[in-house]
């Protein structure tokens, strides 16, 4: 909660024709240290003898003059016949999935523009992390896209719990849709300590009612596209459907919502949201669509591979690492796979390559004004143990001898479990899967082997237990 | 949000032989203002001089060496063998519901402490609102029961989201049991605009939060009994279980949380903390049991009817009166009784006397270690029209003229649908409910029309609207 007010509010474009305001000197972070373009800087200077009450006023004229050039396939914003791309706002555009799918969908021809306050990049800061990627500032990133394909995605630095902030990104862009993945996105974060938890809850549920708050006041046709997560469901020993069930109890039949068994804090705040999401559907006409995303792997899509200041995040630690990249760079350095406890945990997954994908299908076929959609948004389903014997096939193959370990669960969970989710709406809108061939792993881990110089093996353990999880303040050590 | 912080951190008891801290003269409220004697003023003025970083160290002589002398009944703290009484934590205890319970614990022998930062008596000034009963302060309120009674009820003023401040009242108090009152009850409120339905959001499910971390650091073996609501559940079309509903799907079947589909953000609010509280029942092996109560009728309880100065509150205005307290005040002067559309609105319904014995059972038969045990804390169905033609009938016997009109609907929730929920737990443990005969409404409209000079009519009408909720802070006229 406290840190996201670390992280002051700050608004930056990489066009030097967009005119920059921001509320006040002291709100501003340091842009100029930031930035290369000399006629940006004057841009700042300018708009800080004004102080105007405006974080941001973007000129548009870069934008509607730019050539559409799609870089990957032909087709432009499918399902939006008017000439005028729809604008997107990226919620969480700075991260893992948010920039993954920033650019792609920027390169089919959506007008985006990224909100963020980068705080995940204070968190790596904070717990000593660092991606096994290189990445740039955000401004080099949008800088660098701008300079290889012409195409302009607008910056608003800020915090969306701050709803002043957020009122004024949404006056100035007008967003057409809100792809939301501004949240805190790490179990194992989130139960760190109290302090976490809380963070963890009050970022993500606050900032998504004022997202919901925004789109009511500023952008009432707005359709919200909001990353939630499969762990909503737990591990029920039926079939997990696609958000909702039809039960028929005492002889009376209804589709409720499906149940939802979270285990953590953070999953748990996606629990709220949903809930929440659903209600302002219900009593405002919200249209929203809530991707119940699986666990992602993979780093590199069409657009993140354009350019080394492109690339995307890999996460490989014990906080925000995921299972098959975390496993991939333990094969890659030799480590042994730590599978925890008895590895039968069973989850959905998906390439990021599909996350980005899915996002643009949702965003293609919005929900209708006063529908909550909740889509199941993964491809296969691998238990932990299903992961470690992929990975040592295809170290096998590169001549890695990989070696799995169990190590004490730092969660709370069933290690073997019924699991059996749907998944077939986004399909059904045609989502074409990448799924885990030998040859996709193959390049994954080859991926992963040509970064393995970079690899810190003190992030590898888990660091973070559910159970030692205490109320005072906790220094990780990873 | 941030109302939660005008209400300073402040330390009080009634007994003169308890020393009071505070953390710093400026975080303590005025309280000397606020007393009578003159003992308590100098051990105020003498704490100040100290000022050490405890909010409260209370001795617990006056407690100890006090005669037990229930004023109703004779069983003692049931269920509890030892001659020490049980220490319970009355959250949230100077409200409508919270303070009920504190005396009817004291009463029966438990030793209470109320935590409460009083924010529901700042609302009352905010919105031009006061209850049709007088209230005195809450520190003339315990001196009151302890003058009449003997017993002591400590207090600890503060907020609950101030974890600083909670864990040196659980520090100093150690509960055996912490009952959580002390939340933002009134759905209209959560309605009002935008800030105060994440006041609403934050203060409950941080709260919550917080109670559950001070368990588990401070009193592992506490009972958490937290006030949940039946409009977690909302309207479904099949019955509803206590908690739980255990589905057969696709061959398959498992036990699982029952679907929630709230209808405000407060609401929503407590279907969070379930979630939560279930989630650290499974991880850290806390014990609570939610109640998921009814809308409350009534005022006088056993211990409240004792000195005018013990009076409960009895709101009757249109964000925190409850439907048939309200019904009772507009038939008492003459005012049409305001049926929201249709009136088919049915839920469950209870007598206060009800909400303190309901307590009282579930703090005398605790849940284990690990469990989440969910109860229907009500007794009786009513539709809005079933209870306009019992305050009519009711009135005809006082004389009174009853007339009802419908008013648009503010809320958005179903006015005609299938309502079946089921109440046997509690049942089960030895509740006795008071029906409402038609001897128990007369006496309520009796008491109505006792008070009826002070009803102010232009807090009569519903003045929240669900849809017309902004984003904007909003001046509600009552």
């Amino acid at each position: 909660m406290k840190m996201a007010h670390l992280v002051t509010h700050c608004s930056f474009s990489a066009s030097p024709a967009v005119k920059t305001f921001s509320r006040s000197p002291g709100y501003c972070c340091n842009v100029s240290q930031l930035q290369n373009s000399k006629s940006s800087n004057l841009s700042l200077k300018s708009s800080l003898k004004r102080q105007k009450k405006s974080y941001v006023t973007c000129a548009s004229a870069a934008v509607q003059g730019q050539t559409q050039t799609p870089l990957t396939g032909s087709q432009e914003a499918s399902g939006h016949s008017s000439s005028k791309p729809k604008k997107v706002m990226v919620i969480g555009g700075d991260g893992y999935c948010g920039w993954a799918t920033a650019l792609h969908l920027s390169n089919k021809g959506y007008e985006v523009a990224i909100v963020d306050n980068l705080v995940r990049r204070l968190f790596d800061h904070q717990l000593g992390l660092e991606s096994l990627t290189p990445i740039t500032s955000i401004q080099n990133r949008v800088r660098r896209w701008k300079s290889l394909t012409g195409k302009t995605i607008q910056l608003f630095i800020g915090d969306i719990c701050d709803f002043d902030f957020l009122s004024e990104a949404f006056k100035s862009f007008e967003p057409d849709v809100a792809v939301h993945f501004g949240e805190q996105r790490s179990a194992p974060y989130s139960m760190i300590d109290r302090s976490r938890a809380v963070y963890t809850q009050h970022n993500n549920v606050i900032g998504t009612l004022n997202v919901l708050f925004a789109i009511k006041e500023y952008s009432e046709e707005c359709h919200l596209v909001k990353l939630g997560t499969m762990g909503e469901y737990g591990t029920p020993n039926i079939d997990i459907e696609e958000g909702f069930i039809t039960i028929t109890h005492n002889g009376r039949t209804d589709t409720l919502p499906y149940p939802k068994q979270a285990s953590s804090f953070y999953h748990l705040s996606k629990v709220h949201d949903s809930h929440n999401i659903a209600f302002t559907c219900r009593a405002w006409g919200i249209r929203a669509t809530d991707l119940n995303q699986g666990v992602v792997y993979g780093v590199r899509t069409d657009e993140t591979a354009l350019h080394e200041e492109l690339s995307n995040r890999f996460d490989y630690d014990g906080v925000f690492g995921t299972a098959l990249n975390r496993f991939c760079v333990q094969a890659a350095v030799g480590h042994p796979l730590t599978v925890y406890g008895k590895g039968g945990q069973t989850r959905g997954y998906l390439d990021i390559r599909d996350t980005v994908q899915c996002v643009e299908l949702a965003i293609a076929n919005p929900a209708k004004p006063g529908e909550f959609r909740v889509f199941n948004q993964f491809t296969e389903q691998f238990s932990v143990n299903d992961l470690a014997k992929l990975v040592t096939a295809a170290g096998a193959k590169l001549g890695l001898d990989v070696q799995s370990k169990s190590v004490p669960n730092p969660r709370v969970e069933a290690e073997e479990h019924y699991y059996n989710a749907k998944h077939t709406k986004l399909i059904e809108l045609g989502l074409v899967p990448h799924l885990l061939s030998d040859s996709l792993l193959d390049s994954l881990l080859n991926f992963a082997v040509q970064y393995k110089d970079r690899v810190d093996t003190a992030q590898i353990m888990p660091s973070v237990s559910w159970k030692k999880m205490g109320a005072k303040p906790r220094t990780v050590s990873v």
